[in-house]
């Protein structure tokens, strides 16, 4: 029986963790749970996996939540609450399912206790992946992926490391722009950027999809969490979904992670992880399913991937500001004041602008991602 | 370094693995080699590899190779010597690629000797492959799989074992008449079936393809080699034979082995895990072939692989007497004396009329083996 934090509980692929808990009652047991501020569905959350501590970052609704289930469970609060809950004897592995930069903190404090991580969010090792592998190594931690992509390139890995990698195959469905030529960008409409072909998602996500800045972010996360070359990654559209990524072997053999479009695949396999447990999630029938299609990405059409590759060649403090320019970007699309083809024009603004810093602290990534961010509202008026 | 004794050395998977040897000289040697006959290939051989015993199967042929080379090379000479052959102290790995029964006593011998084996021989697992494994287990041998899809398989499971898989994609290119009708099988012509779309192979084996019964020889081979039953093995037409078979899980995740069909990469792996060298075969270019399709086979039209799953389901003698009279009626075709769809009746006919014997010794296994090769012969008129 194996121990689980979940961070962000409520969230999309907080629930999802706990839709796999809850489906493999014998292996996994929901001791701590942690919320930004949705209260209403934590309790319900509470009643259903009796978990022994939760955590609510927004401290008057911790209060409330103390009162009501003070008898049962153990509350925290804030994020100095979530730091402490992290370290909890009693936690075996932390699911690290925090949306943004948030997700930083009790990350390290997880790390730093020796937990076991299941990482599902992406900033963390965009902005600061180096410093964060390094005291995952420091301190004996394996960084499970969950994102679909990690965890098929993990698993395609089998336990070769960087120097048996030819190339990683890194999967795109390609969003719902892929087929459209360039010149039809302008005239899109979010509605149809906001529809995406293959996976449910929040919005954010969606958009980069449409961009491809989220495989440039996967991109990232790919080098940092594998130890590999932005040279032996590449990016690849298939639009069927189902292959979420491959590795190519120096000896000419690809091994490729082949799954439905479900996040309950890679939440369980890193909590399960070395093992594989029967769980709910049927796999691909190969008897119905008749093609599988392959293509180039072209980096014209999609500068953002482009920005990514130079973000992954330079490093030091520019993943930050590529990825807190493309948030500010993306919000001032959503909000309606970004025209979709400007998304990248910012971005890049923004990456020219900065003065690198290479091999940064913890504390010089953060004042990168602040600056770009505050810059980023200038340009668009994002408030 | 590893000293390799390639058993076979003039034939085709013999060739490739004094390819492989050659590609990669700080890694392997070829102290070794077997023949059946031609000392012609296997003196240039010696003079390339130089390797430290040579076996050869013919006497007279032994005596002159002994009296050319004795100085330079031990010579043995037929199966009591290839049996004493294997067991040098000298010898880290075996390569077995004698085709047919022939290759069981020196495989046994190798076996018993502790050796590290790769094997190409499909013949030995088949008719024996309960005992095989069973030895092997007992003197602590991985029987490493030469045969391209064993080899996916073996890769895809990645050190997980039956109890994980959900099943197995066994993957067959569909040789040349899989998108022909069944009613123009009795109007194909031998030169068709002769050319498959995909390997360069040997006439047996690409009559095999044509059948399908190729497919179920490798069935039965896969489950032998990696203890799955015969529910979990399913075979998939894939035309591009690209992916050379494919694991899935018991949590719903597939893995696919996919590279070039190229007998070098399968070999190589079998000789250097746990290890990947840098090879000369390139991967498959996904930037350049967008496609792969799948298929369920159709067992109506494909009797061969049927008659397969019923020895796989019987198992004991079945599966040596299906080996045995498949091989009679594809020599029985090939001489002209046996249509092309009359090469599953035979078969079929023999494993009626066999009775079959659970558990058997390796004598039982030749016997039946035996039985069903005079019987075939009466019913065909093959000599």
């Amino acid at each position: 029986m194996k121990n689980i934090a979940v961070l962000g509980s409520t969230g999309s692929i907080g629930q999802n963790t706990l839709a796999v808990i809850r489906s493999l009652p014998g292996q996994f047991r929901a001791v701590a749970l942690s919320v930004q501020s949705d209260t209403v569905l934590l309790k319900k959350q509470i009643r259903e996996f009796k978990p022994r501590m939760v955590c609510v970052a927004d401290p008057q609704r911790a209060l409330k939540l103390k009162k009501e289930f003070g008898g049962l469970v153990k509350v925290f609060c804030g994020q100095v609450g979530l730091g402490q809950m992290v370290k909890d004897r009693q936690i075996d592995q932390v699911m690290v399912a925090i949306t943004g930069a948030a997700a930083l903190p009790p990350l390290i404090s997880a790390i730093t206790a020796g937990k076991e991580i299941a990482l599902a969010n992406k900033e963390a090792l965009v902005i600061s992946g180096q410093l964060l592998m390094g005291l995952a190594r420091k301190h004996h931690v394996l960084i499970r992926p969950v994102d679909s992509e990690q965890s098929a390139i993990w698993q395609g890995l089998g336990g070769y490391c960087a120097k048996h990698v030819r190339c990683v195959y890194l999967t795109a469905s390609g969003g719902p722009l892929w087929k459209l030529p360039a010149k039809s960008f302008k005239r899109v409409s979010r509605e149809r950027i906001l529809k995406h072909p293959r996976w449910k998602m929040g919005k954010k996500i969606t958009v980069d999809s449409a961009t491809l800045m989220n495989k440039g972010l996967e991109l990232l996360e790919a080098m940092f969490l594998f130890d590999l070359s932005f040279r032996q990654i590449k990016v690849l559209i298939h639009p069927e979904a189902l292959v979420h990524s491959m590795v190519e072997f120096n000896d000419g053999i690809t091994l490729a992670q082949i799954s439905a479009t479900d996040m309950r695949v890679p939440i369980q396999y890193a909590l399960s992880y070395p093992q594989r447990f029967t769980g709910p999630v049927r796999g691909i029938d190969f008897y119905s399913w008749p093609q599988l299609h392959f293509a180039k990405p072209d980096l014209d059409k999609f500068p953002c991937l482009g920005l990514a590759y130079q973000a992954a060649k330079s490093l030091g403090t520019l993943p930050a500001v590529l990825n807190a320019a493309n948030e500010i970007a993306v919000e001032g699309f959503l909000q309606g004041k970004v025209s979709f083809i400007k998304i990248p024009s910012i971005v890049e603004k923004l990456m020219r602008r900065h003065r690198i810093i290479s091999n940064p602290g913890f504390s010089q990534v953060m004042a990168a991602d602040n600056w770009a961010r505050l810059e980023a509202k200038c340009l668009t008026g994002v408030v």
